[in-house]
């Protein structure tokens, strides 16, 4: 049974989520989201197990139609995953219960690891595209800034200490500069991640027979994602790439996010920003909250990476310990790099004078 | 304004939630109860306040009376976090709007960090003594298990080689020895870190004068908590040792779940355990879903300890950079840590045989 | 003054440096090869200078002729370490001490951290050029086992437990199919990577004025770098981005090293190896010393892979700390990889059996 | 054959040893002191094993005498470690081979992990009692700045912004006061750590009969150690924890690091020190080189406790993996700490105003 108290992780937190919430990636990583995902898995793998002549093709159809409008009792799918480790075997009990004869063209020949990677591949290929896109509009706000303030004398500060004069686009370029190679780093682990997952019990397809690649080729159509030329069960490292592209983009934007924190410091005064946060002691400070919170997000993505990375090593051909550490890691990266892609576009916004 | 969707964090997550979920841990961490600890810090801290003279008395008295049981509109809670980087500015005005008159004896004098730190370890303490009586029975459960099974003759193995024979006593005891030193450093670090919060503006007591002592300890007994000679603030040893702890739990109970899973390999099959859990492609499969879990959980918190500890680092009065990180860090740990001693209790139980 | 013990890191080490060390690679990251690369830098910044008309011609061909020659009294590098925290100012000095009236055609325009990236960008690329080679040899030696053992009947392991029957094809595709991404992700951070660092005091080129670009190109093709279009002093993430793939690379052969342990127990057996492992209390034990290895490099990267994340939050034009902080991790992070592969090749060649 | 090169990690380092090397912390983690150690614990076990009659009395008390003295060829030893992944079997053939006939009465009933693990002690040890000294002086050292600066008004700072007027004593208390606790830490943790190992081959002390015990108190009183009820091979929570204690240390120091590098900022100005770096292109600035190295003495400790906390999931008798993880981080954090303790006594006496 689910407890009716409100979520205490940080994305999810009722008040804490006004900070770090971030709701279209939020929405791409919700257990909703996932549960259609994962049924668009099941209706894409009957549909092409029909086609390919391995289900019966009316109850293969017809099961793909019904697949997506099944409903589940939640506290089911939350008992199977706690006795089996992974939903997915409550998941097709329900649809079988669900689907009468069409049951008999479900699942059948896919494995419970083939249904969760895709559906978080797809999430993970939508994060990446929303990512890229606000990077886009973010590269072009700070060219903005540079635009209005980039000739502004600084005074440039080497190992924290004052150093030579420099310019306001001397101190901004490394905010911007590395989006553009940010984007190249999405489009190219895109190529090598945003592949539909497909094995079967031991990951090596072999009940698809020799229409495996048709089936693979079909899914990743009606997916809208690549074909694998083999299951990557065990081969971890598109999804381990895929969190350092987000540690990247978020260190790049903690690094703005430190520069800001520190020009915004009484004494030093390098910058003004509307819509500094207010204190509960001090009516008068204007805090800078949101280019802490680029900080903060950095971090975390710094830490949580080393458990993507130790993830890496997924024993045999499934593993159940190195696999669930993703789960545990991968949709907060995913969070903290969409959040602090919108916190920084709000800072652009929000600068009023640099230098 | 929140979503409708579910929360995608593992330990809060609708269906996750039944390998990660642990209630009475998450209970602990829930926004409603921070929000009571919060309220009892005001409470406590207007009571005090007036008893030193510092608020009026009578207007102290009643806020400290109202104060638990005013209601707020979460969604100004979180703009208020969102603007602010904390939302107690927030709490605080949704206090005086709701208390009147006696809203002149609330907070003045506190600052954010010190409600919600306070809040915090209130949160941390009953963890750590959650977790300590759940050690307690499990160093019994596992000494039965010695008892059933210890003498029974079972091949050593060192850098995974068979080694020399031993007896199940010898596998099991790096499982339950370490719990008692555990123990130990729950208590040791209980110590340490059950301590009021109190400081104000800038960490200095400065608004309590020579009151201030008086004042933390009249609210450290109504809160159940140590006083501290001063504000940590500045000073995270106390949370960062209480996150090793917790690790060092996670991590004994990593080295018994990956002991178990190496056990339940067949081919080796040292162990028979009730209730493993089923594949959706293998129905015959039984796959050791909670010592996996143990491994996961172990392997997650020595990840988290980093960001822990790289918040030690905690510039200055106050830092919103550090102290937020730990907000993203703990309360996962706590959790981990929490399901973790669960699950190895309930492996306990289940174990049928081993050696 | 340096001490007369020997180094007590694993890779330098007198003993341990026999499972450890990778005497190329470390030759890449040793002192003398770095302090070679900073000599080299400084020649060509003189030669470009001295060609862009920045520097007397005549002097600066004759400080690029002398500058490789130069020996310094490490002493004074170390004591200049010491002191400045940086040992380029040291290294500043011997050069001018040593070359006499050309010594004032030496680094006047450049800054520390140009000579002390470049310096290590050389040794990254030439890493990475190696771990290239060495993983083309690898990939070919595993399709080599592929091919003699991959049709071989084998037990598919999935969450440590049986499951159905696969070959031995299946098991190891997963060892060898990654490093043809890992051969591309190389590619693609070379480009983003193998840069030339020139910036001058705050990293604006101003001391260079229009000869900027000029002489970032001469000083490009003389250390075989690409041109950067601007110092990336606090742009960190092509650095990071190289860590990610060491640590990608190292994860992979860390999968195939647990794989290896987990065949190689007693009561599996599905895999015979020559030359493994004496132990001092049981002669007749045969450890899986390199598939261990391979699992303790790939945990060791994907624990300093956080600190170079870390790093990227480089503030203002030079940081003293994140800067630092690559210096305590990338090395080794090297010198790991290189030793994996070396140790996977080793592993390839001994495996007599599999399945 | 090991290399002429000189060593690359930065402790060992020729020249940035000059910054992160901390002679008598090396000393202890020495190649040379690890041998010691290790042949005194030969010396110990031969004796012990004499005296309780399992060895030859008078052979043992020879193999007890000659031990400490028999010298090694070093290339022999690393080839041991390089084909067995641990030196003793190497070391126990030498011992032998320079013994003769007392060579019967080595090391028989011990196992390499005995011997490796209670060296390494010895020097975790004695780096723990060396840290506590040096904190101590520090604390008196700080004690003794607030001393003379603790009433001077400072701005505090929160969230990087000026705040309320606090004292240098209010700022300079966060860097002293957790100095006391980590004392105490150091005395707890020694309580549970600085233990013998002695186990023999699966761990269980069977060699040793019913004389286990008295050996093992034999051994702790001539090494200086405590006995251990048994043998801790795969329980390292001692371990974990010392790491964590060292990393609270630099965690402390790196807050205070962070501090002074705020400080020392030109606008900001509370602090000036003696001694601080110079710069190759600036020759006017003093970077705070000592204050830097705090904080990345501490983020680098941060990291390195990932590793070794997911080295606590030490499977079954003994892990060739999570082990040797150990031996690649402990002794970084080891010098990393001890030289951070250093660095901050060296400040604490160049500071010449605060505030």
């Amino acid at each position: 049974m689910t407890s009716d108290l409100s979520p205490s992780g940080v994305f999810d937190h009722p008040w804490l989520g006004g900070g770090f919430h971030d709701a279209q990636i939020a929405a791409l990583w919700s257990p909703e989201r996932q549960l259609a995902q994962m049924l668009a898995f099941e209706a894409a793998f009957s549909r092409a197990m029909g086609r390919a002549g391995l289900f019966d093709a009316d109850l293969a159809a017809q099961a793909a139609d019904m697949i997506p409008t099944v409903t589940f009792d939640m506290a089911q799918l939350r008992a199977g995953q706690e006795s089996d480790g992974v939903v997915i075997p409550a998941l097709v009990r329900g649809l079988k219960a669900a689907l009468g004869p069409a049951g008999a063209a479900v699942h059948k020949g896919a494995t419970s690891q083939d249904v969760i990677d895709t559906a978080m591949i797809m999430s993970l290929r939508d994060t990446l595209v929303m990512c890229r896109q606000r990077l886009v509009t973010l590269h072009a706000s700070l060219l903005e800034l540079d635009t209005r303030f980039g000739p502004v004398a600084l005074m440039g500060r080497t190992r924290m200490q004052a150093a030579t004069q420099i310019t306001v686009g001397d101190r901004i370029a490394p905010w911007y500069m590395p989006l553009t190679d940010h984007i190249a780093r999405i489009d190219a682990v895109m190529g090598r991640v945003a592949k539909i997952q497909l094995g079967g019990a031991s990951g090596d397809r072999k009940a698809l027979g020799d229409k495996a690649d048709q089936i693979v080729a079909d899914m990743a159509r009606a997916l809208d994602l690549d074909p694998a030329p083999r299951a990557w069960h065990a081969m971890r490292d598109g999804v381990a790439e895929a969190a350092s592209v987000l540690s990247l983009i978020t260190g790049t934007l903690g690094k703005m996010g430190q520069d800001i924190c520190l020009m915004a410091q009484q004494g030093i005064g390098e910058i003004t920003m509307s819509g500094g946060g207010g204190s509960s002691a001090m009516p008068h400070k204007q805090n800078p909250v949101l280019p802490e919170l680029l900080v903060t997000l950095a971090r975390f993505n710094a830490v949580q990476l080393s458990g993507m990375h130790q993830a890496l090593i997924h024993e045999q051909e499934r593993s159940g310990t190195a696999w669930t550490l993703e789960w545990m890691c991968l949709p907060g990266m995913a969070q903290a790099t969409g959040r602090a892609v919108t916190a920084a576009q709000t800072i652009a916004q929000r600068i009023e004078r640099i230098g």
